[in-house]
């Protein structure tokens, strides 16, 4: 492509209501434009990236033996109440009425459709395994729709949909799909984990995500120095400590901590180490009669991860106490909470008492073990503590020296609370944990007989009985992978793109202020070499000064840059640049043939 | 693809709610599936056809210098406001409300859109001109979808819109469009005509349509036998007679034709050609005050063009007059009307004549010229007629030898007020007109300044003044174009694709009931061989009998078909047939090849 035929519109300054970086340069090197609140048209040069995403994306797909469909975007009402999605989707589900007042939806995702094609269009097991996919435009009415395409309410995704006549083959095909999103994000050059994930609202039984790793990404993930394991914060297990409780050392005490609230204030003070303290967190489960009390217990440089506690028997439905009701409790601030309790009963009101509403103890003794009413659940590390600190239930003190079985009960309920940290050992037994930061651009989730059950998918099995068939499903966010290989890969002078995804691979960039008829030549003899060998190539012969000239090269982010010039021709070099090179280098035109895998000559 | 691999899905039966032909035959073959009225699924096979088209597509497009894009499909009411298209485009247009109550369209079209786009990003003259298309999916909320993907509500189009800064340049960008469209389908190997057209409701100064030619099009073409002329049948100018009217012969009769009332059949009573009768068809023009009554003459075996009509001045609103009225007016019914005519009074009521509903005649002669209160339209052709029969203005009488100037005024309009028919010579020129029917699968148009103006679309011209940019906008429905070319392209076996648009090349079917491994390896050897030259090609490893198979094999209509068989191997041929071709026949893997057009080796 020759520039000056094509249309470019960089622009210098950082739009103002763009938030983060990839946002920022995708508006700058004009690869998008806003529309509406979410909506966006792709331009000609943003196109061309999408299109490289989408173009590996089938590449690989067709590779793995699934089917490339198209499905509507426009889908009726009756298939979404089959499934009771119709309410259950929530706002984001944009509902629309024809001119005959049928109702349907802009299609956010495509499990109905599926479902209904394939009940028609599968009979027997023998059409089974099979797996249909498609590269389509999706409608999701996200509240805030922010970040550029990035959550965008318009977008492009690929979805794929397998069904099987049982859950083995099913869960075959999830690692055949697995591998495939392996590929696909490697061919595109992207540094990616697959993250171990909850079902979340779809349902099923198993889940990966796929996260493109960036400083900016929403989610938090978890990965092994020795391994591929890769969980969610969320979900990754924090090991249980390979060491047995120690004995207790020495006697419980009180002591003053007049202004230290938190564990790491608390440790400075007495000259320990924070792992030698326990934080408590105060939860409350509302039912209709009362909200009964939880003290989560976990150690002072941990914190309560609310995924994993709400999986502990009766506390799927907690919330953080108030601190009105913590101090009503316990008679403490929240930074002076600990297990060894009592309840205060002043606080307490006659009425609560006869309605139940919190638990009540007979005595007044401020240092009484009432953990079998209060429920209390410590974390694995913590139950594995001697000697340990924490709050006095009093403000301004601490116990020092505390022993589950001595100066408390054991705790009701040992589990896996916490978040996992950096230094943890990894679940799979290699390496530690890292904690990095991930931007999902890819879903492979099991989702067994869910939709197949309420929409009556059945097949005859091999005895001629019909079976409800079991069915993955499998997603690629392709336009927010554009943003996210961004996240990925700039830097202050614009974008780096990834080699497979860039618009250009290389940039013929042409100097020539005086017309000069053999610098021309040469340019164009450069540019048409380059696209003959099967080198996507652009030309810059817009006539542009050289800054404002590589300033738009380096802003869309073409991997290579040739310059030609003059004084170059004369000295019989092009200067070459990688985009991320920091010099560029004077080569003979053979020698910046090998810099891009190909044969120039003279 | 292996089909044992695939999902081909055929069907035996006619789908009984399918009207025309390639409904049917896209059903049957398994290309479409429907999921709501006007609303369908691509199938694996299906869409790899709609792909095959869209390539070409985009190709030629890119070929002609238009530069992709992807505008959304949901666009905000107030884009359509501007050009006050919100109300106008009727009932076609999806309206849709988003959570927040804000208005937006799914988009049928994306004028709008793109002169937004072009008003944003377009600045100087130095950036024109310029062609953006996409390839992107609309919606139109027809009242009666049908017909398949032929008429369906959510379809694919190839939209194009460019800009210039002046009319000449506009007009050259619409011959390159012409040129491209031509090669477009030309590349698809489809029968088809560039056809003049009106603007219709999208305006502009200059159109044509591309047919693709098929019997069972809804549209009649009239295109010259020894040109590339092609016009609508409701614009082909119907050239007027190259003789003079010759002078009168023999002197006005009035003759009895009892039960005669077309001109047919008055012709065969009096034993003359047809082509000496005039037929009268009467129209009113209402106007606030009256019904305008009008009188048009178009030669017995010719027929009123209505769309001409209304160009004649005063007539852009007529309609053809009621029985009634004609009654009312000329006291005969529609079978018996002619020029030469007196009004009779009788049925009039004298409420009518004083209001001038009517137009009134004092005298109550039944044979007198009134043509100058009554408007008599001629056909250029009837201008140029002598003695010639027309009805008597009395049920059961026709006149004999009328003639203009003698027998009654002369026309008060001559103008070419009829349909073209099969033998007139073509308005170029070129050899005579023939009637044929198409069905339009693509439009260009010259948009002018409609759109720009309405959306204060300006770029700076070479004296640094603002210039309301020229439009052209450039549409091919895509999917249609699938349902066209069977239209085009079937026998009672099924499709008949065109090469470019097959969705394989060859099918290898392998007959082997008895498992024997030498014919499937030489099955496998030559769909790999193919395979391996870039012939697209399908084995057919399914187990099916050999009628069942051929049978789908002629009905996905792929155009090439190979047997490999015990029998065939032991002979060292292969059964080879043309899908068009009514025999098979025995060939060497060498002359397979040759008629395939590849180099093929044992």
């Amino acid at each position: 492509m020759r520039l000056s035929q094509f249309h470019l519109s960089t622009v210098k300054e950082v739009p103002a209501d763009a938030e983060i970086v990839s946002h920022q340069l995708m508006l700058r090197a004009g690869l998008i434009k806003k529309l509406a609140a979410g909506i966006y048209t792709w331009t000609p040069l943003g196109l061309k990236v999408l299109r490289k995403v989408e173009t590996v994306v089938r590449e690989e797909m067709n590779r793995a033996g699934a089917l490339e469909v198209l499905m509507p975007s426009i889908q009726p009402r009756e298939l979404w109440e089959e499934t009771e999605r119709w309410q259950k989707f929530g706002g984001q589900l944009l509902k629309i009425k024809d001119r005959k007042q049928q109702e349907f939806c802009y299609g956010p995702t495509h499990e109905e459709v599926i479902t209904d094609f394939a009940r028609q269009e599968l009979r027997s097991y023998k059409q089974l395994p099979i797996n249909f996919y498609q590269i389509q435009t999706k409608f999701r009415d996200e509240i805030r729709p922010r970040f550029g395409v990035m959550r965008a309410r318009e977008f492009l995704m690929k979805d794929a949909y397998s069904f099987h006549l049982s859950k083995d083959c099913m869960a075959r095909e999830y690692q055949n799909m697995y591998q495939a999103y392996t590929r696909i994000f490697t061919r595109l050059g992207l540094k990616f984990r697959a993250v171990f994930a909850d079902t979340g609202a779809i349902g099923g039984s198993a889940s990966h995500e796929f996260h493109v790793l960036a400083d900016s990404g929403e989610d938090a993930i978890a990965f092994a120095t020795g391994s591929d394991y890769a969980a969610n914060v969320e979900l990754a297990e924090a090991v249980a400590p390979a060491t047995p409780r120690p004995a207790a050392a020495e006697a419980m005490a009180k002591v003053a901590t007049p202004k230290e609230k938190t564990c790491e204030d608390v440790a400075k003070l007495l000259g320990i180490n924070i792992d030698k303290t326990v934080k408590t967190v105060a939860y409350c489960v509302d039912t209709e009669k009362d909200a009964q009390f939880v003290l989560v217990l976990v150690r002072g440089d941990h914190n309560v991860n609310e995924v994993k506690l709400t999986k502990v028997a009766g506390l799927a439905e907690c919330r953080l106490a108030t601190e009105k009701e913590i101090r009503a409790m316990l008679g403490a601030s929240p930074g002076s909470l600990g297990p060894v309790t009592a309840i205060t009963t002043k606080e307490i009101q006659a009425e609560d008492i006869a309605e139940n509403r919190l638990w009540t103890d007979p005595t007044t003794s401020r240092l009484k073990d009432v953990t079998r009413r209060l429920r209390v659940i410590a974390d694995r590390t913590v139950a594995a503590m001697g000697d340990f600190v924490v709050g006095a239930n009093e403000d301004g003190f601490h116990l020092t020296h505390v022993n589950f079985g001595r100066d408390l009960a054991e705790p009701e309920v040992v589990a896996d609370v916490r978040s996992v940290v950096t230094g943890d050992p990894s679940p799979d037994g290699h390496g530690e944990i890292r904690i990095g930061r991930g931007i999902e651009v890819g879903h492979v989730f099991q989702l067994g007989q869910k939709y197949a059950e309420a929409m009556k998918a059945t097949v005859s099995d091999e005895q001629g009985k019909n079976q409800v068939m079991f069915m993955g499903c499998y997603g690629i966010g392709v336009s927010r992978i554009v943003a996210a290989a961004i996240e990925q890969n700039f830097d202050a002078n614009g974008i780096i793109w990834p080699e497979p995804m860039a618009p250009y691979k290389v940039a013929v960039c042409m100097i020539n202020p005086k017309g000069d008829a053999k610098v021309t030549e040469a340019a164009v003899a450069l540019y048409e070499q380059l696209q003959a060998a099967g080198v996507e190539a652009v030309l810059d012969d817009r006539g542009l000064r050289p800054g404002a000239m590589f300033a738009d090269i380096e802003l869309i982010g073409v991997p290579h840059r040739v310059v030609v010039s003059e004084r170059g021709l004369t000295a019989g070099t092009y200067e070459y640049r990688a985009r991320r090179a920091t010099e560029a280098e004077a080569l003979s035109l053979s020698q910046v043939g090998e810099r891009l895998g190909v044969l120039l000559t003279d």
